[in-house]
C-alpha cells in the first residue's frame, strides 16, 4: 500500500483529476475468471453518481465506466483491468481568482506547498471525483467475492447527520436506498431532509457518520501485525476524501468499558462458535472471527461554503473566499458507496492473502 | 506496508512471540550517519516497561535491547538495523487448562482458526509484548528525526481513562511525567489513581484514549491518495493491539460540524502561513500543513481479567474462564509509548518519501 | 516490485492486451515540476512503432500516446500520469484455428494452464505490444532524468544478431540511427541486412543481442541486497518479452577471468576515482561507480515462423501450426528502444531512493 | 522486493555484516503449519560452510543458525521466522591499513560514496557472508516446498571453473556431492581440482558459472509482466555477490538459434503435455511450463587477491593494495547452495502468489 496505490494482492491504483480528460482505476491481482461487465460496475456507479437530488451537487457527470483491459469474453483474464470513466462535464469557466486563494478546509495550499503546483480545476488530484474509481473498482472487487465468498453482503448507510443521530431501535435496512440519505430509519431521514434543505440555503454545510456492515466475512482474515483486517479497513476509511475517524465495531466508546462488559463471550452453535455480543466488530487480534464486519468513519462538513472565510494567495496577501460552485452541502451522503467499495476491496485482498499464505482455514473447532 | 512490515522507505518488520526466546525488529532504510547506541534507544523502552507501579502487569522483563547490525562506530550505516530483545521472564508455569481455552476478547479462537496453531504461551504473536520492538524502533526512528527534522517534537498523553476524561483547560505536558498515566492534567490523574485501585480490586479492566501530538512536522508530508499522512497514522495506531478507533483532529466530532466552524481560516504571519484553528488535525488532503499533527486513539479494556467469562475450548465443548496471571487493569497506560513510537515511524517515512519524489517542498507563498 | 509493476518510488504499472481497446501505463511517483508533453513522448514510441522498414512487423499502428492525468500546464502535478495508446489495427480476422492451438514457445500454453482464458488475440497479454506502454513510461523517465542528472545519456543498440556479433574495434555510437537495426557498425548493419532478407524469405526467424550503456550515471545509486542497481537492472530486462539473459559488464566472460584480470584498477584522477577498465560495468556491490552502467540481454528468435511445428490443441489433440501473419523476423531490432525505456525507469527510480534515504552522497574522497 | 527485502508473499529480510555480533533472515509470509527445526536448516547451511576443505576461505565459522520466533512445537505458526546466526570467528586485527584503502572489485568505495561510512571490518554488509542468511532461509522455503509441492527438487552444481567447463555429456547429478566443486562430471571436477591449486598458489583466483535446475516445478506459476517467474529467478541470481550474469534455459546462446531451432514442439503425454526440447528453460511468457527450469548465472572470481592491485585511499592518494586474509579463490563453490536456496525462495513464492490470486490451476487440457 504506497501513494496512489491500495492493496496488497488485489491492488488498486487510482489516477485521474477532476477536470482531466478522464479517470479511473488500475487493478491488478484481480483473480482470473469473475464474470464481470461494464453494465455491473456501473450500477455501482450510478449509485455514487452526483446530480441525482437536491442534496448533492449539481455537476452533470455521467460517469460511464469503460474496461479497457483485463477482460475477454465476460470474464477477467487475471491480468490488470483498466477502468476508465471520462470526464464530460468540464464546464468550462474563471478560474483566475480561485486560482491564486487557497480554499481553507481544502487541500490547494499542502498541495502547492509540496509540489509547488495549483492544479485550480476544482481540486485537481485532491478532489472527491477520485472516489469514481474507487466505486468501480470496489464493483470488481464485489463480482469476484460473489465467486470467492458466496452469501458476503456489504452494505452501508448514514447513521448520523451534523448532531442528528439515527435511533439504533429504527435501524432497518430496507430503509437505506428508500430515502436520498442511505438512512436506515425512515424517521430520522425526514429529520435530516428538513435539516439539510435549511443548510443547504443558509450556504452551510454539515458532516456525518457512515456505517458499513459486511456480513458472511469468513473467519480467518487479517493478518498480524500490520496487515490486520482493522489496519487496512482503518487506512481504507481514513484515506476517503474528507474522512477524519474511524471505528471498528465499539470504536471510540471502547475507552469507557470496563472489560467484563466489553469481551463477547463464546458459545458453540450448532456450525461453529457464536458470540453473546459484537463489541469487537467481527475482528480479534487484526482476524475475522466470522460475525458482523462493522466500520464506521466520520466525515468532516464540505469545505466549499457560501460563508466568506479569511485565506491568503500564494503572494501571500491576506483576502477571503467563498467558494460558489456546485457542491454537496453534506459530502458523506456520497461516501457511503466509496465506503462499500473500500470494504469490498479490502475484504477481497485479504481472502487472496489468506487462500496465499494459508489455503484453507487450518483450525477446526469442536 | 504488508504482514509484519510497516513504512515505505523507513520499514520496520517486527518479529518475536510473547514467550519465545525473544522478539525485535528488523528496521530497512533508515538513514545513514545518524547517531545512535542502545542505551537512546533503552530510553525509549524503559518508558514502555512493564513492572514500573502498581498499575501495570507485574511481569518483571529488563526489555534490554541489543543492536546486532547496521551501526557502525555509533552511526547507522544506511544497511539493515537489527533491534533484539530477550525474553528472560518466560515463568514456567502451566498451560494445561489456557491451552484448551480460547480467551473471549483475545486473537486465541481467530489465530486458531486461521493458522491452526494455538500458541498458549501469553498469547504468542498477538501479545502487546511485540509492541516493546516498536518502540525500540521508534527509538530509531526519533534519532534520525533529530537530525533530519530538528525542533520536531512527538509527545503521548493519555486523556480518558474508563468515563473519566481530562479537563482540557488543565492540561500541561509538564505534567504528562509526573504521574503513573501520563495525564497531562494533575488533578485527573489523581482520579484515576483511585478509579484504577478500585478497578483493580474487583479483578476488572477498563479502557482508555490516548492522544499524541507531533510539534514542529514540516509541511508537504504526506501522499495522495492511499499514501496520505493521515491514511498511514491510522494505520499505525490502528495496528496496536486492542485499539478500535483512530481520529485526526476534530476527529468523530467533526461529524457534527458545519463548514462553517470546521474549516481552518488561514492568515499570513511572519513565517508564514497561520491557521485560526486546528480541527484538521494539521493535515490537508492527507498533506501535512505545518501545524501540530493531532492523532487520538482509543483503546478497549484488557481482556484478561478475573471475572469469569464464557467460552469455549478447541474441540467445542462450552466452558468458562478466568484469567489469572500479571495484567495491566488499563493497558492504555502503556500504549502511550508505543502511540508516539508508531507516530515517529510513520513522520520519519513520509520525510524521506517527501525527501525522495520531492526533493524539498517546491512553492513558496509570499 | 510485483505482478503488473515495476519500481520502488517510480512505479510503473503497465496494463493492456495486444488487440483490446488500448494499453498504457499507471505511472506513480513521478517528481512533480517535470516538463513533459505529449510530443515528449511519442518521439520515443516513434522509435519503437512496428512498420517502418522491411525488417519489422508490417502491423500499421500509429501508437499515438495520451497523456490522461498527472500533468498540468506542461508540467508533472506528481500525482499518477496515466498514458494510454489506443489499439487501431485490430485487423478483424478469423482466428478460429489459433484460438485452439498452443503456439510453441509462446506463453499459450502456460496462459492457458494458470488462468483458463485464451485469449487468442495476437497473445493478449503476452504480446510484445505491451512494451509500447514500457517505451511511453520510459519517455517519461527521461523527462525527469533530464532535469535531476543533466548530463547522463542512455544508448542502446545491437550487438549480435543470429550468429553475426559486430566488430567492437568499429562500435560508433554515430552509426546507430543511420541504419534499421540499431547497429553500431556500419559494416557488420549490411551483414545483418543481407542476413535478415534470407531469413525472412524463408519464413524464418533469429535471436539477438543488445546492449545499453548509461553515461554519466552518478556514484552511488542502488542499495544492498535485493534492491541492488544491477539485480533491479537484471529484473528489468528479464522481463522484456523474449529475453532469455542478461549481462552486467563482463557478464557470462567473467567466469573464465582471473582475479587479477577482472578487478577494475583505481586511480585519482582531476574529478575523483578513475578506474583502468570496466569489467564491473560501473557497478560495485550493487551500488553504481559513476563509470558507464553497461547492460546486455539476448533475446530469442520470434517464435511466430511459416516453418510447421508440432502442437497440440485445448483438448489435447496432437497437431501442427504454421503462424501466418505479422511478424518481426527478429523482434531484438525493436527491442533496443525498449531495453533503453527500461534503464531509463530503473536510473530514475534508483535517483529518487538514494535522494529518499541518504540524500546527497555522503562520502567524499579526496 | 525492496532493499533488504526479496519476495512478495514469502519475503526474506537479511540483515547483519560480516564482522557484526550476528547476521539472519527476518521470514515474513511462511506458511503456518510446515515441520521445520534447527537441524533441518543447518543441513543446508553446513553445506556453504567455510572451512570444509583448501579451496574455500580457511575462515572458521560454525553458522549455527537459531530459530529466535515463528516457529511453535516443531511447525512454523504463519508468523514471522527469525533465523539468527552469530559471528564468532571475528578474529581481532590490525585493519588500519584497509581501512582507509578502497579494495578494487570491492563495494568499499561505492559505499563509501553512498553512505560515506566505511566498514572495514571485511567489507561489512557487502561480504558474501550475508549469503548465510539466504541458505538459511532457502532451507525453510525447502521445508514449505516439501509440503506444498512434494516431488519439486531443486539441484545446483557448477558447470564452468575459469576456462575449464564440465563435458555435458558426462553430467551425473549423482557426482555432485562427490566432489569438492559441487561438479556433475568427474572427471572435470579432477581438472578444477588441479587448476585451483595452481591458481590459489599463485595467489590469484578465478569465476565460475553455476547452474541450478528445479524439478517438479508446476505449471502455472508465475505472473505477468514484470512479476515473470523468470523476472524474479534473474533478480534472485544477480542479487548474490559477485554474480556478473544470468540466463534461463538457452541463455545468451539463444541470441544465435533460429526460431526453427528455439521453439519447443509440443505433444501429448500420458500426463499432459510434453516437449521435444528445453530451450525455454522451462518458462514461458513468464510462467512455468512444468519442465525442468533451468537457471544459470556466472560469478566473477574473488577481487581479494595477493597481486598488488593500484587503488587510491579516502584522502583520494594514489596506492597499491595486496588483499591478506582467508578468501575464496574461487568464490562460485560456495556460491552453488546460495543459488539453490534462492531459486527455493522463488518458487515457494510464486507457488503462494499462485495460490492467492488463482487458487489452483483453472486451465486443463485434454
Amino acid at each position: 500500500m504506497s501513494m496512489n496505490t491500495f492493496g496488497h494482492l488485489f491492488r488498486v491504483t487510482t489516477w485521474g483529476e477532476s477536470h482531466g480528460p478522464a479517470l479511473g482505476a488500475t487493478v491488478d491481482g484481480c483473480p482470473p475468471g469473475v464474470a464481470v461487465d461494464e453494465a455491473m460496475l456501473q450500477h455501482w456507479l450510478d449509485r455514487r453518481k452526483p446530480g441525482q437530488n437536491r442534496y448533492t451537487t449539481q455537476r452533470r457527470e455521467p460517469d460511464a465506466v469503460r474496461i479497457l483491459s483485463g477482460v475477454f469474453e465476460g470474464q477477467t483474464t487475471g491480468t490488470p483491468v483498466q477502468l476508465m470513466i471520462e470526464n464530460t462535464d468540464q464546464r468550462s469557466k474563471d478560474y483566475g481568482d480561485i486560482a491564486e486563494k487557497f480554499r481553507p478546509g481544502h487541500a490547494d495550499i499542502t498541495y502547492w506547498q509540496k509540489y509547488g503546483i495549483r492544479d485550480y480545476r476544482g481540486g485537481g488530484r485532491s478532489s472527491a471525483r477520485e472516489t469514481a474509481a474507487r466505486v468501480a473498482a470496489g464493483g470488481l472487487a464485489r463480482a469476484a467475492l460473489a465467486a470467492l465468498a458466496p452469501g458476503l453482503e456489504i452494505t452501508g448507510y448514514m447513521v448520523q447527520m451534523g448532531p442528528h443521530a439515527i435511533d439504533r431501535s429504527r435501524l432497518d435496512l430496507a430503509q437505506v436506498g428508500e430515502n436520498a440519505f442511505w438512512c436506515p430509519d425512515a424517521e430520522t431521514a425526514e429529520t435530516w431532509a428538513n435539516y439539510l434543505d435549511d443548510l443547504r440555503k443558509s450556504g452551510d454545510s454539515v458532516g456525518a457518520v457512515i456505517e458499513v456492515v459486511a456480513r458472511g466475512v469468513p473467519a480467518g482474515l487479517g493478518a498480524p501485525v500490520y496487515g490486520k483486517l482493522d489496519t487496512d479497513l482503518a487506512a481504507a476509511a481514513m484515506s476517503i476524501n474528507a474522512v477524519k475517524a474511524v471505528e471498528i465495531g465499539e470504536g471510540m466508546a471502547a475507552a469507557a468499558l470496563r472489560g467484563s462488559e466489553n469481551a463477547d463471550e463464546i458459545t458453540m452453535g450448532p456450525n461453529g462458535p457464536e458470540y453473546s455480543s459484537n463489541h469487537a466488530g467481527g475482528i480479534l487480534g487484526g482476524i475475522s472471527t466470522g460475525q458482523d464486519v462493522v466500520l464506521r468513519f466520520a466525515v468532516k462538513p464540505t469545505s466549499s461554503i457560501l460563508t466568506p472565510r479569511r485565506t491568503i494567495t500564494k503572494s501571500g496577501e491576506e483576502t477571503e473566499i467563498v467558494t460558489k460552485g456546485r457542491h454537496d452541502p453534506c459530502v458523506g451522503i456520497r461516501a457511503v458507496p466509496v465506503g462499500e467499495a473500500m470494504v469490498a476491496c479490502v475484504l477481497l485482498d485479504h481472502l487472496l492473502l489468506h487462500r496465499g499464505q494459508v489455503g484453507e482455514n487450518r483450525g477446526k473447532i469442536g
